[in-house]
C-alpha cells in the first residue's frame, strides 16, 4: 500500500526532497506562521514542526515542553528569565500573551542563528493555523511532517498518550488532510497509538544515537527515544518491524550502509537537521530520500548547482 | 524643508535602519517581488532597488545594463553564455521570455550567495508591480531608494537621461507616491536632471572611492561616478552642494569624520552594501543612519542583540 504522503518524502533520480525545519529556523523565527509561509513560497512544500499540547488541549505548535527563553517574550518584551513555565500548565490564551517573533542573542541558542529576522508581533500559532495554510489552493503541494512531542513527564501515561494522539489526529482528518501528514516522532509508544488511532497516516520515527550531544539550548529527546546502544546497524530493520514508512536519523549517525539498508526496506530516509554546507553534500552523496535543514534555501543551492531537483 | 522619504531614512538615538538590498540578494533572487515582500514582511520597510529601461521605454527593476548571464535562464533553463544582449535593445516582452529565479553556482558572482532560494517561474518585474506592491494597505510605511542606472553608452547624452528620468517620475507621480520615493544614483549629471524634473523626490548620491575594488561580477559604477581621487574627505560636502539629501558610500570607504561630517551638513548617510558581521558591527559603530544590506534579518539580529530599533 503506498501512501501519496510518504510519496511526497521519497527521493528519486536526481530528486532529493528538502523539508523546511520547524519552517526555516535559519532564516524566519522557529515555528511561525511567516516561517511557514515563507518555506512553501520558495517552492520547499515539505514542512517539519512541533506539536505540543495546551492545559486547554488546544495543539499549539512549539518545540519545547516548556516556554523556550531564549525565543520567548512576556507582554514587557523581556526575554523569560527564571523557571520556564511549561506549556501543558498554560491555556491557549496565555500562551498568547508571549512573542516569539526573536532570538535572545545573549544566549547559546540565539546564537545558532546569526541571520534569523527578528519581528514583532509573532505569537505560537495553532496546529489549526497552519492546516488552514496549506489549505489554500496555491499550497496544495504541501505535506507536513507533523512531529508529536510527547511529554517526559507524561511518556509512560497511556491516557495522556491516547488523549494527545487524538486531539492531533482530530483535527487533521476535519481539515481533510490526512492524507498529506505524517505523524513524527522519537517516542516509539507514542507512535504506537497514532498506529492504531490513524492508520491512514503513516509513522515517521525520529531516531538520535545516544553518543552524539544534543544540540545547544534544545529539549533532549533521550528521555523518550529507545537507546540504541550496541543495535545502531539494527536501526532500520527496528523502524520497519515497528511499522514506521519514513526513518529520520540525526545527519551525523548516518552511513551509507544504513541508507541502502533502509531503502532495501521500503524505507525513506530524511535526515535532520543538516545546516553546513559541507554536511549537506555528504548527505547528498549518501543518496538520501530528503534533508530536513533550518536553510532550506541553501539545500536548494546546493542541488541546482548540482542539477539536481527537490520537486 | 524636510521631505517624509529623507527622513524615514534617517537614523537616531538607539535606531539605524535597515534598507534590504535588491529586496535580500542574500535569501532570494535579487531584484524580485517575491524578495522585496520578503523584505517589508520581516518588519524592514526600506527598499533599495535599480531601474533600467526597456527598448520600449519600460521602467524594469534589474541591476546590469545586460542581461546578467548569472542570473538570467532563457527558455530552455539554461544560464545565458555568450555576449549578454542589452536591456535597452529587448522590448519589455522580450525580457519576459527570461527567468531570473536562480543563481549559476559555477559563475564567481553565483558563489557569493549560498543560501539564496531557488525559484522557478520568476520574471524581471516592473517599476510599477513594485509601485503596486508598496501601495497596499499594509505596507504604507514603505520607501523606495530607487536607483537609476544610467547607461554607460549614453551617460553623456542629455535626451536619453531627461527621457528615462520623465518615465521614472511619471509612473512614480501617478501612483501617488512621490512622498515615499528616493532618486538615487552613481551618476551626478543623471541626479541633476532628476532634481529638475522632480524637487518633490530627494536625491541620494552614492559614491565609491576608485581605490576600492568593485563587487564581483557586477557592473562597474566607475564610469558614470565622479572620480574623487584626492577630494575624498569632501565627499559630503561636495554631496551637499549638488544638492543631495542623502549621502551612500560604499561602507568600506568610511570614517568616523565623514559620518560627523556628513551629519553636520544634514545629510543621511546610507552605507553599502554591508553583508558581513564585523563590517555590520563596524557601521553600526560609526553610527550611520542606515545599513542596506542583502541580509536583513542580519542586520536586525545584531541591532536587536544590541537594544536597538530599525523602525
Amino acid at each position: 500500500m503506498s501512501f501519496p504522503q510518504v510519496e511526497a518524502f521519497r527521493g528519486g533520480k536526481n530528486l532529493i526532497r528538502v523539508v523546511g525545519h520547524r519552517g526555516a529556523r535559519g532564516v524566519l523565527p522557529e515555528n511561525s506562521m511567516i516561517g511557514f509561509d515563507f518555506t512553501l513560497s520558495i517552492g520547499v512544500p515539505l514542512l517539519e514542526f512541533d506539536v505540543v499540547l495546551t492545559a486547554d488541549d488546544v495543539p499549539v505548535i512549539t518545540h519545547n515542553h516548556r516556554l523556550h527563553a531564549p525565543t520567548f517574550r512576556d507582554a514587557s518584551g523581556q526575554f523569560l528569565t527564571g523557571k520556564e513555565p511549561k506549556v501543558s500548565s498554560l491555556s491557549f490564551n496565555q500562551i498568547q500573551q508571549f512573542e516569539i517573533g526573536r532570538l535572545d542573542g545573549h544566549s547559546d541558542y540565539g546564537r545558532r542563528f546569526p541571520d534569523q529576522a527578528q519581528l514583532d508581533g509573532v505569537r505560537v500559532p495553532k496546529l489549526q493555523d497552519l492546516l488552514d495554510l496549506i489549505n489554500r489552493p496555491e499550497y496544495g503541494e504541501a505535506n507536513l511532517m507533523l512531529e508529536l512531542k510527547s511529554d517526559p513527564d507524561l511518556a509512560h501515561d497511556a491516557a495522556y498518550l491516547d488523549r494527545f494522539v487524538t486531539c492531533v489526529v482530530q483535527q487533521v482528518r476535519a481539515a481533510g488532510l490526512s492524507d498529506r501528514v505524517l505523524l513524527h516522532s522519537f517516542d516509539w509508544t507514542l507512535l504506537e497509538v497514532c498506529q492504531r488511532q490513524a492508520p491512514d497516516m503513516p509513522s515517521s520515527y525520529l531516531t538520535q544515537l545516544p553518543e552524539n550531544a544534543d544540540d545547544l539550548g534544545e529539549d533532549s529527546s533521550k528521555a523518550v527515544c529507545p537507546d540504541f546502544r550496541g543495535q545502531s546497524e539494527k536501526i532500520p530493520q527496528m523502524v520497519k518491524q515497528a511499522g514506521g514508512a519514513l526513518w529520520c536519523p540525526y545527519f551525523a549517525d548516518v552511513i551509507s550502509e544504513d541508507v541502502a539498508l533502509a531503502k532495501e526496506l521500503g524505507l525513506c530516509v530524511a535526515v535532520w537537521t543538516v545546516n553546513e554546507p559541507a554536511d549537506i553534500s555528504r548527505m547528498i552523496d549518501l543518496g538520501v530520500d530528503a534533508i530536513v535543514s533550518d536553510y532550506p534555501g541553501r539545500v536548494q543551492r546546493h542541488l541546482s548547482d548540482l542539477g539536481m531537483r527537490w520537486v
